[in-house]
This record gives structure tokens, C-alpha cells and sequence, in this order.
């Protein structure tokens, strides 16, 4: 053990041995190596919660002691502290855990003092479930709920045994022995009432709302849809790519950017900047030289032209990060800053492109339906009725496709009255998209491919036919598009004239036409928007209560 | 199959279908649903690449035909291609599929012409190894050896059988009966040639880079800490959090940020935007309110305090996204854009912190031990000696702990002069952090916790002493600080009374407050640069090599 013993400083090395081993010997009779964190090396370790007997009770939350830690003491090993989940996620819902003696750590939802027992209902997060707790007025820290203390919000640390409950909403509840008060929540200043809280009103409070059911819910579906995507692209060979954020490159154009700059003073608190401070040439333009990267910078609005570098190298790459739009839209479906993630095949075209799109697809939803059972049948109940139906759908039917001439003749013999003319060569509008995916193909996901040209990216491979590129949009009930992506152009002569054609600088894609120069090959991709993906998965319907917290225009609050 | 014939409009859908059987009536006999991608709802499927008979050789590279797919014509499954890992990658090197007919895809590495046999070394990323493709004068594509376009930097296909190697370097090889150029590769003009290049040149060519031995291996290996750092917390019950990225709330002052705006022209091709456009009031200052947000935004240095808020409904969260910080630092360690991982743990004090980031940390470094050994071998070879062992040492071995105050003693007692002064109440220098973790505890990691709190943030926790804060530094040799955490300020008092000290508006912090006003739990969490940890797992010296596209002042291609 005390191999590591430096040679080089032993004898300072020693004597600060000796310091610690002296202070600990307070607290433990046997000699050990005192500096050393008590972690064996293999499998990770469940964290203990280690401060139970420190947390006083009432107004003074103060977990006391831990700061008065010296060197040389052992520090706990990584052990997991009770969470619900652990008890009501499993099959018997608790039933197998029954007699045991627990400790649940979590916030009141709600109290109800009856005239013999009270029922106090804690959440801890770990899953939609309270753990129901049920106490007699003669258990160790009543006396906080007969001071009132004991309210929504408040966040407590309640030992009992598990015991079968009484009621009919659970199998078990716990019997309490011991409640501590760990913070307090005022009732009347604590924002989230029980009475149902507008979504509108919640924004305000986004710091707060994932403490009620539907928030929570959101945010364990969008984490397993997070993990779900890195264990499909993982398992598949797939490897993740860090697009950058802040790109000088001019290239992109694939919407609205925002500006990134240190020109404007930075200190958030001194909002008064004088548009005269702002460097400038002689002739009164902004001088960039003077700017953090020497030259005009901007958010990215996609990974996808960086993460083709990657591809042309290690065959297949995904990049999952923020990006952003600028654009002034304040709909339910558009946030300023959203997370895509962008796949990127190698040696491969349109129809690898839509197999992985598919793929894809179905693995996420798949694994949301079988892993977060109890936050879909959330959904299910009070979010949008059928929802879990229609994810089986979409996981067990096939997908339905067409190309966009197809479907362009399609619209044009539907009954339906459109607001938007179909015509070939124009842009499917969402009323469009609807109508293929709602009512001819009743619910399934649908793949469009095959569409002009003219209103898609210039990176788009040309077709035989001169008019279409190999483009495909998914489209899904309710949310639209999902998925866009393409094959991309490998023939640089043929990249080349399509740049000449829309009058782009071909001499700014001079690393993007590398690509094509030396070594290139077919190759294709898409781009999903994770905040579409956790409404279709979630029903949820408006943008900004499917993110933590929502930029658009006007709010960048928290 | 025909059960999802839709209702509302089947006699338009019928007739759609008709169209497309009959068209696809020219390429299949069997009758059979033609407008439904084949993709059974099981587990995840493998691509197959679809195009080999279509690619042309040569100088043309078209994959032809791909752009004439109709409707109706059946998507092919999501198959796997093979890759050059799946052959070389198991433990046997490929021994086991001796005989098997094999098809290569991806980038020659060199190409030797011998007097009775060509070989031609082909990478794809998958792994480090190349396929050494064995071929004679007589073998189909042969001519385009002769022709001198098989030469590195050039992407083939290469058909074969994979047999013995003669040679000692690998255990098999593919004797070549087919090549397909796929895409060319001038070599005069490819910029990656044999002979070493140095990595300031390559920075310059990141869109070529991870076509070299170190930058895939390197992509390769980050790819797995992320990976890894994802299965350690979701595997722990952590809830991945998306923090925001562009933030107007001004209560981080971690560092120098960059402001997000749309008031300066965003056409990255008009880059002269004159001063006088920018919106201003009557006295000259910045017109904020006809910002995007209405309000001055920045780039996020840290997603620290949004986790807070969600470890205090959820329990157990962590982040992984990007960072900013705008300081003018050229340094090998620096980066303007770097990726951070911050984990949040309720209920949880500064001894849970580190135990956590100790096993976390041993978790991902045995994680690229087990899952990288090709690349990391390449690394203990050829960029830093004994880096294998010096992992291993991390991973087998218990970590060093100690408090700030018994550092500064040993440092004190130093025999060793250092540049800048010792002194309880300063902060560590690295010179300090090097000798203690390289010198005293011969390249362990050490923790360091109990820092005086004026040189520590505003949130930590207060000790009971008075004068520190339970924060902790985890360093590591070579890289200095890796991980840098606390336990957080939980009770109201102390904390508004910290924000008096420093003279912090306490009302920008109103929600960041309401978290201990609402059911406050003592909590912990820290923060890890990701790039660092990079670094730190494959010896590389420079911070810009092992992230795909840099940002450093001046910087922002790409």
C-alpha cells in the first residue's frame, strides 16, 4: 500500500504522513493510510449519502460538519443513496422490498393531515411516482408538521419500512419512524400551487418547473431520447463528432445567424455601451481586424459541412450540439437555439440515407416506449391521448415512401381545399405535409424524396433527370418535418457549377471542394431537430416546454 | 399488409399505389406493397451499401443511378458495410476470417509498385490498422495502378480474399481480385504527404487532419470518453441536461464572455457594416431593447447554476455541451470554445463530490484502456512514452486527498524554488499543482479541497472555519487541473450575505436564490473540460489537436 510513497520529496512526504495519521487517529483506532481516498479501482461506485446524522432540522437547513473535514480523513466511497425509482420502478412496484427499513430523500408534493394519520406525498425526480408516507403524530419530527413546515415545496428526509399501502394508488407506502425537515417552502410564496399551473405561467418560473409532473416527465423522456441516440450511433460504428459552434465560415447560408463578438463591452452589467466605443476604419464600418477572431464570427446553424470532413476520413460520424437561428419567428415550433444532431455516412447514397433515418427512428422511440413506461403513460392520459399507440406505430409499421412528384400529384387530386397552391417546383407547405401524413397515409411517418432542385441546399446531389436533387424529408404526424437530409454532391465539377449557378464564392468553400479533390466519395446524411423529436415522442406542443430553457426572441432569461 | 389502407381518401391512395406498382412492375415479378420502406421494427439494422456496381471509375466518380430511384422502388435495409476494425479489430486479427471474401472501402495510405506485386495499405477510420490489399498486374482495375491513380489521398473499393500474411506487421491480408477507384487524389497536390508534417501545418488543414494516424486516433478516442462519460452517469441515475448556451442572465462572472447579437449586419458576405447602422438611443449608447433578446446576451461559461436548478427537482443531472470564455490567451492550454461536462448531485456533500469525480474519472480512463488499446498503444509509441501505464496507475490506484492548508505547508517545506510565491491565501500556480502531484505523489492524482474563499466563487459552501469553502481541485500530472468542484452554498443567509460582500446585485440572482428559498438541499457538483481530459488520456500537448476545429484568438475557420 505504500508503494506510491513519492522517493524524490519522501522525507516532507513523511512527515505530512505523520500530520494525518495524528489527526485521524481521532476517529479510528487502526493505522491506515490516511491520505488516500478509499477507491478501488474496477466498477463504479454507488455514492452514500453521508451526511444524514449532520442535517439540522428547521429554519437552519446547514449541513454541518462537513466543512470541518481535514486531511487525512477517508472520504466515502461512490455509493447510489435511495431514489423512488429504485423502489416503485421495478415489476412488484416495491412489493419485493416490503419490511425493508428506508430513507427517501426528495420534496413534499403534497400534505394531508388527517385526524389520526397524516399522508405526506415526497418526489424525488428519479421517476413520476411519490413515495407515499404515512405517519402518526407520535413519530420522531412531528412537530414539524404540526408547525406547518411540512408544505409543498419543502424538501425533507423521511426513514420508515416499507409496508403494503392501504390505498388503492400504490402497492406499498412507507410507514414513518423519522421525518427531518431539510429545507423549508413557504406555502403561500411557493410558486407552483396545486391547482394547475398555465404552461405560459411556468416559463416565468423555468427553474422551478421541473418540479411538477409534466416537467419532469419531459425532461426524463428528452434524456432517454439523448442516451437512446448515442447508444444507436455507438452500437452502429458511428463515431461523435464536435461540430464548432463559432464559425468565421460564410458558407453555411442556411438561414439567419447571430453575430459573435467581443467589439461590444462584455460585462453584463453595464449594459450602457456607447456605439461610439465600437472600433472603426476611417471610413466608419466596423473594424473586424480589432475583433476576438480578426474577422466577422457567427453562431452555427449546422454541423453538417464540418462533420463531412469527418466522414471523408473516419466513414461514419453524427455530431449531436446546439445550434441556432436568428430568425424573428415566435412560433410554437422555432427556438433561437435548439440541439440537432447530424449523421454523416460514408460510401454511401440516398437510399443507405433513409434506411438510417428509419432506423433510427424506430430504435429512440422504441427505447423511450420500453424504458419510460410510467412518463409515457403520463402522456398518454393528460398530454395527448393515443400518443403511445402511435409510437408503436411508428416502431412496428413500415414506413410509407414517395418521391415529391409523387406526392405533388397526389395533393393535386385531393379533395381537400388547400391555402397554399400545389404546384411542382414549389415547397411543400405544413398543410401539405399534413395531409399526406394525416389523412392518405393515416398517422405513419412519411419519407419525401426526390424534390427540385431549386428549393433545396446547393450541397444536393443532381439526379439523372436535371430538375431534382437526392433530397428526403421525414414527415411525422403532428410535428411535420423531422428528419431532412440528402446525398450529397461528390463530383466537384458538378458542386462547382451549382455554386457558379447561385452566384456563391466558391473561393470561401475552398476546404468543402477539398473534400471533393482528393479522395472523395458518395456519401449522405441528415439533420434532426432534438426539440421536434421530444414533441412527436411527448405530445408536448409547444417548443420552448420540450427545452430546459427556451431562447427565442425576446427571452434569454436563466 | 393493405390494414393501413387509409379511409378518408383511398380511392387517391389506391390509385397512387396502382401507379407505383406498375412502375415497379418492370423490376420485380412478385406483386408486393412497393411505396413501404422494408424496415422490420426490431432491433437496429445494418446498412449495406447499395451502390457498388454503380460507381464508375476513374475521373468521373459518379455513383450513377442513385438519382433515378422512383417511387415504389423498395428502400433497401440499414445494413452494416464492413469495416477495416470488424476484420483486424477482434482478437484473433482477422485470423478468423481466413478465406472469406471481403470488399474494402476508404483512403489509400501508400501504394508500392513492386516488380511482380503491388500492395496498397487502406485506412478507414474504423480503427489504426490499414487493410494491406495484396494485388498482381493481372487483377481486374489494375490499370488504374498504372495509370498512377491509385496514390495516397485517393478513396477505392477493393475486392478480395482475405488470406496469411507474408509480412510481419499484420497477422492478414487481402489478396486484391478487384479495385474500383472511387474517388481521385492528385498526389502532387494532396497536402498530407509521408513524410511527417507538423502539427502547426495540419491546424491549417483540419478538414484534412483526420486522415493521419494521430488526429483518427485521437477523434477515436474522444469519441469513446464521450461515450463513456455518458454510460457512467446515465448507468448512475444522472439526467442529462441541455444548459443554455446564450444566456442574458449577467450572474456567472466566470470569466470573459462573448456577446450574441443581431444588431451588426449577420451577412458573413457583407463584412462592411458600418457603426453608424447599429440602433442607438438619444445619448449614443447601444439601442439593447432592438436586440434579438431585447437585452445585452452572452455565450455561457458555465451551465453550473441551470444544473442547479434541475438537481434540485431531479435529484441526480449532468451537462455536456459547449463553453466559452473570450480571454485573449494564445496558450496550448486555451481554447475560446471548449466542451464541458458538469455534473449536479442533491443531497450530496463535498465527500460525495469527489468520490464521485474519482470514480468517474477511473470509469472513462478504463474505459479507453479497454475499448482503445490499438490507438492507445499508437499514443504510448509515438506521443507520449508510458502513457498506457501511467492510465493504469489512475484506474488501479487510490487518489490523494488533502486540504489547501496542508498543501501550502508541504509546498512551504519545499525544497524546490518556485517562480511565484507560497503563501496561504494565494492560488495555486501550476508550478505548485506539478510539483505536488509529479514530485510528492509521484503522478498520482491528487485532490485538493478547503479552499480560502476569497479565491473561490460566490456559490461555494462555506466552512465552518470561516476563512474556506469546501471546494476541491482534482489534478492530474501533465494537465494540471482537471476537475474542479464544490459543495454549494444551500442556506439562504450565508449566500445572500456572500452576494453582499462581493457587492453582486442580488437581484439578478432572484431564481438562483429561489432555489434555497424553495426546499433547499445541501448539494455538490463540478466541472471537467473536456478537451483537457482528452489530453489527458492520449498524452497530446496542445489543446488545438484534440478538439476537430479549434477557436483561439484570431481563429475560426472551418
Amino acid at each position: 500500500m505504500r508503494a506510491f510513497l513519492p522517493s524524490a520529496s519522501s522525507r516532507i512526504a513523511a512527515r505530512f504522513f505523520l500530520l494525518c495519521t495524528a489527526r485521524n487517529s481521532r476517529t479510528s483506532a487502526a493505522p491506515h493510510p490516511p491520505v488516500l481516498l478509499r477507491l478501488p479501482p474496477s466498477t463504479p461506485r454507488w455514492r452514500r449519502f453521508c451526511s444524514v446524522g449532520a442535517v439540522t432540522t428547521g429554519e437552519t437547513l446547514g449541513v454541518t460538519g462537513t466543512g470541518s473535514a481535514e486531511a487525512g480523513e477517508r472520504v466515502r466511497e461512490f455509493r447510489k443513496r435511495l431514489k423512488i425509482a429504485e423502489v416503485k420502478g421495478g415489476p412488484s412496484e416495491g412489493v419485493d422490498r416490503l419490511g425493508e427499513r428506508l430513507v427517501v430523500r426528495g420534496w413534499v408534493r403534497t400534505c394531508r393531515v388527517q385526524s389520526s394519520v397524516t399522508f405526506i406525498e415526497v418526489n424525488d425526480g428519479s421517476c413520476l411516482s411519490n413515495m407515499q408516507c404515512v405517519l402518526n403524530s407520535d413519530v420522531e419530527g412531528y412537530d414539524q408538521v404540526e408547525a406547518g413546515c411540512i408544505a409543498s415545496g419543502a424538501s425533507v428526509m423521511i426513514e420508515g419500512i416499507l409496508v403494503n399501502s392501504q390505498g388503492t394508488k400504490q402497492k406499498v407506502e412507507l410507514k414513518v419512524e423519522k421525518l427531518v425537515l431539510v429545507g423549508k417552502s413557504d406555502p403561500v410564496a411557493f410558486p407552483i400551487q396545486k391547482k394547475r399551473a398555465s404552461r405560459e405561467f411556468l416559463r416565468t418560473i423555468a427553474h422551478l418547473r421541473p418540479r411538477t409532473n409534466t416537467f419532469g416527465a419531459v425532461t426524463r423522456v428528452r434524456n432517454s431520447l439523448a442516451y437512446a441516440t448515442h447508444k444507436f450511433f455507438q452500437e452502429n460504428g458511428f463515431v461523435w463528432i464536435a461540430s464548432p459552434i463559432i464559425t468565421a465560415s460564410d458558407c453555411e447560408g442556411a438561414g439567419e445567424q447571430f453575430c459573435v463578438t467581443t467589439l461590444i463591452p462584455s460585462s453584463g452589467e453595464d449594459t450602457n455601451s456607447p456605439v461610439g466605443s465600437i472600433p472603426s476604419t476611417k471610413d466608419g464600418a466596423i473594424d473586424w481586424s480589432q475583433d476576438f477572431f480578426g474577422k466577422p464570427a457567427f453562431l452555427t446553424v449546422s454541423g453538417q459541412l464540418n462533420a463531412e470532413t469527418y466522414a471523408t476520413a473516419l466513414s461514419d460520424v453524427y455530431t449531436f450540439g446546439p445550434t441556432f437561428r436568428a430568425e424573428n419567428s415566435n412560433t410554437s415550433r422555432h427556438l433561437a437555439e435548439f440541439w440537432m444532431i447530424e449523421p454523416e455516412l460514408a460510401f454511401a447514397d440516398l437510399n443507405d440515407d433513409m434506411a438510417c433515418a428509419t432506423a433510427y427512428l424506430q430504435y429512440v422511440v422504441k427505447y423511450v416506449l420500453e424504458n419510460c413506461k410510467e412518463d409515457m403513460d403520463f402522456f398518454n392520459t393528460w398530454i395527448e391521448k393515443g400518443i403511445v399507440d402511435r409510437l408503436s406505430d411508428v416502431v412496428e409499421k413500415d414506413f410509407v415512401q414517395l418521391t415529391y412528384t409523387d406526392a405533388v400529384e397526389l395533393l393535386l387530386k385531393a379533395k381537400k381545399r388547400f391555402e397554399f397552391p400545389v404546384k411542382w417546383g414549389s415547397d411543400l407547405q405544413s398543410e401539405h405535409e399534413r395531409y399526406i401524413t394525416e389523412d392518405v397515409f393515416a398517422g405513419r411517418p412519411v419519407i419525401i424524396r426526390d424534390y427540385p432542385k431549386d428549393i433545396k441546399a446547393f450541397y444536393m446531389r443532381q439526379n439523372n433527370d436535371g430538375k431534382t436533387v437526392a433530397a428526403m424529408d421525414l414527415l411525422v404526424p403532428r410535428v411535420g418535418e423531422l428528419i431532412g437530409g440528402s446525398q450529397r454532391e461528390e463530383r466537384l465539377e458538378y458542386l462547382e457549377g451549382r455554386l457558379d449557378e447561385l452566384k456563391l464564392d466558391k473561393e470561401s468553400f475552398w476546404w468543402y471542394l477539398d473534400l471533393r479533390r482528393f479522395g472523395s466519395v458518395p456519401h449522405a446524411g441528415f439533420g434532426l431537430g432534438f426539440e421536434r423529436l421530444v414533441q412527436f415522442a411527448t405530445g408536448i406542443e409547444n417548443i420552448r416546454d420540450v427545452i430546459p430553457f427556451p431562447r427565442s426572441p425576446g427571452s434569454a432569461e436563466f
